[in-house]
């Protein structure tokens, strides 16, 4: 649930120490705190207790993704905060409210200057924007997301060559349970990242491997396997593989210019078909993605009609993005969607969030597909654009596919 | 070299931003600042500047692992820090020295609380004591470090059954570049971490991917496999995971009780070679590892003197750990020294800083090794037991071996 170990050293140097869980450890470097508090500590009711050090603070808050936004008096909205009270001992805590099963993003406002929990090392970074201190808080809605014992998947990082982005690019590839011990062929779902996000966003904030396991290890899900790419055309990996890695290539553009959409469909299926055990045919062909990755499989759809059976958009529609200084070409909807209805796609789901920014243009796709008498499948769920959302999405649109 | 791009965000629900490089990203969710700082700002003279917003702050430092220790004035030794200056936009700054080619961690302290740099988003994860903001200085001694372009290969994270330590356990495969489009069978090194660390570090702290990519490129190294096990007898995987995942097994203790040896010995070897194109023979395996991981790879080479050609113990010696409550048996190793030289390894390879708290302790173990007449190599490095000599030490290894 959390590190629930406490580590004392009284010498700078020292290198040996103990923890908690009798994990002996050797430490390499000096250590800089002389006691490591324990925080996040979920307790029995899912109240969370939070603690930082931080003696010459003058107020100390927490920030996490499950408190609302609230006006901040000038016609903007802010995240509301638990403000932490400081002992005698300089430590501040305070004690959150009950929260529902899921996993949580959050951070200390140490007079305003953001900071990750220093007591939490469980971190996950949300794209470009930011890094967040993580909590899990255990139940069934959150039941999917936990790495449980039995058969497990393998993560392959993989770079292949892109000639229609003029780079070799990495992206993620799951392996099903078993899959080693085999020579079975399997479908493939290519699944989509959103807009800040690169090929990690899916495997971390997004779990997927963990839900994977645990779908197919119940019967839930067909073994299957998950490839995730990286969805900017511009970028070769994740700045996170190594700075110079991230060159971009002047030629290739943005979200709305189909140069992702083209090497997906004529890099990275070829490479994962010739690379992997995979199942020929369409009914063994599945997309979906979130948000940008939304739109890309939309379009990625309607470009190649013939080659999915199985398409998830999430949180994402027929939007106007002009205002962004992005120019999708919708106009050409109709007869796409028409040429998509001839093909018979065994499943089109569409997923938003009610809150989501994007709702509106959900319903214009909606309409739209309705007045070609397009087929689909709808689920529409509370909240917003959030991981909360896509994770839940993921879990239902691996158990519809492939069957 | 460092993130090239300013957000300037007016609206705290905006859901679209450009950044410079062209990249066009959609935001899923609030952005909380109002402008992104460029911090670290690595200069044309290697001197980095520093900047971070922090209105109510009345000290604020950073302090990198390329500052020297220097005394607390009560007999301890702290970090010198770098101190920043404030400007009139509450933007706190600072440059450095000019720094040599390598790769650094680093924090800032906000009135003495230690805060990764909000502006860089590149952060490293050192075993379960902290996280650190983090940044390439390019040059000749770190060129080895960078992901750069041509083949590359690939990562694997994948579950592997431990009878021994009756867990099911996580390790992180490297396979070279080409081993995709070919049948031919590799040699492998198994790469041990230290003291709190996990199957993560070598991968991430340890660049090892790059690092072997690189040399293997130019032809210094032979293409091989190259497995990153978690060393900690009684973890599944590193707890970044899932926290549930970090069960112990009540039976298995710590670091002196050979229960890792002997499960890389009966577990992780007849996996890695079941599952990967494997080379046979002693000739084909390769065995190193640093601090704990140094004293398994020792232990190791003399519980199965046959198993490896090729071993490298890094920063550790025969050190007598009864101090810190492990109880390491040194009482056979003359007995042991002999029976690993019958069996003639090509390279018995020590490296050691001068500055390591363990230097003693390799000076031991070379009379000991002198006195029977046991052939070895020894590197000493400046510098003492820290990641940059543990990246120099692989990069050397690497061409050592299988040739």
């Amino acid at each position: 649930m959390t590190l629930e170990f406490k580590i004392v050293v009284k010498n700078k140097l020292l290198l040996f120490i103990f923890c908690l869980g009798n994990v002996l450890l050797i430490v390499g470097q000096e250590v800089g705190q002389t006691e490591r508090l324990i925080s996040p500590e979920i307790n029995p009711d899912n109240t969370i207790t939070f603690r930082i050090h931080a003696p010459k603070a003058t107020l100390v808050e927490v920030s996490g993704n499950w408190m609302p936004m609230v006006s901040n008096g000038s016609g903007g909205m802010i995240r509301k905060t638990l403000v932490l009270k400081k002992d005698s001992k300089d430590i501040w805590s305070a004690k959150s409210e009950a929260l529902a099963p899921e996993i949580y993003g959050y951070s200390f406002l140490v007079d305003g200057v953001s900071t990750l929990d220093p007591s939490n090392l469980m971190i996950a970074r949300d794209g470009i924007f930011r890094t967040e201190s993580v909590l899990y808080i255990p139940g069934e809605a959150s039941e999917l997301y936990w790495a449980k014992n039995g058969p497990k998947g393998s993560v392959h990082e993989i770079w292949y060559k892109s000639p229609t982005l003029d780079l070799t690019r990495r992206m993620i590839v799951y392996t099903p349970p078993g899959y080693e011990n085999t020579t079975k062929e399997y479908p493939v779902l290519y699944l989509l990242h959103g807009g800040g996000g690169d090929e990690e966003a899916w495997s971390t904030l997004g779990v997927a491997p963990n839900i994977m396991d645990n779908l197919i290890n119940s019967g839930k899900a067909t073994p299957m396997i998950v490839v995730m790419t990286n969805g900017n055309p511009s970028q070769a990996a994740a700045f996170t593989i190594s700075p110079k890695q991230t060159v971009t290539s002047p030629n290739v553009g943005g979200m709305a210019n189909m140069q992702f959409e083209k090497s997906l469909v004529h890099d990275v299926i070829p490479y994962i078909t010739a690379n992997y055990r995979v199942k020929a045919g369409k009914e063994n062909r599945a997309l979906t993605g979130l948000s940008m990755g939304g739109l890309q499989t939309m379009n990625t759809s309607f470009m190649e009609p013939t080659l999915f059976d199985y398409i998830g958009v999430m949180s994402m529609g027929f939007a106007d993005l002009s205002r962004f200084g992005i120019e999708v070409d919708h106009s050409k909807r109709e007869q796409e969607i028409l040429a998509l209805k001839r093909e018979q796609p065994k499943v089109y789901w569409i997923a938003c969030g009610i809150d989501d920014f994007l709702y509106e243009s959900v319903v214009t796709m909606r309409k739209e597909l309705e007045k070609q008498q397009f087929p689909y499948v709808y689920r529409e769920s509370a909240g917003g654009h959030t991981w909360t959302n896509w994770r839940i999405y993921l879990s239902e649109f691996a158990q519809m596919i492939f069957k």
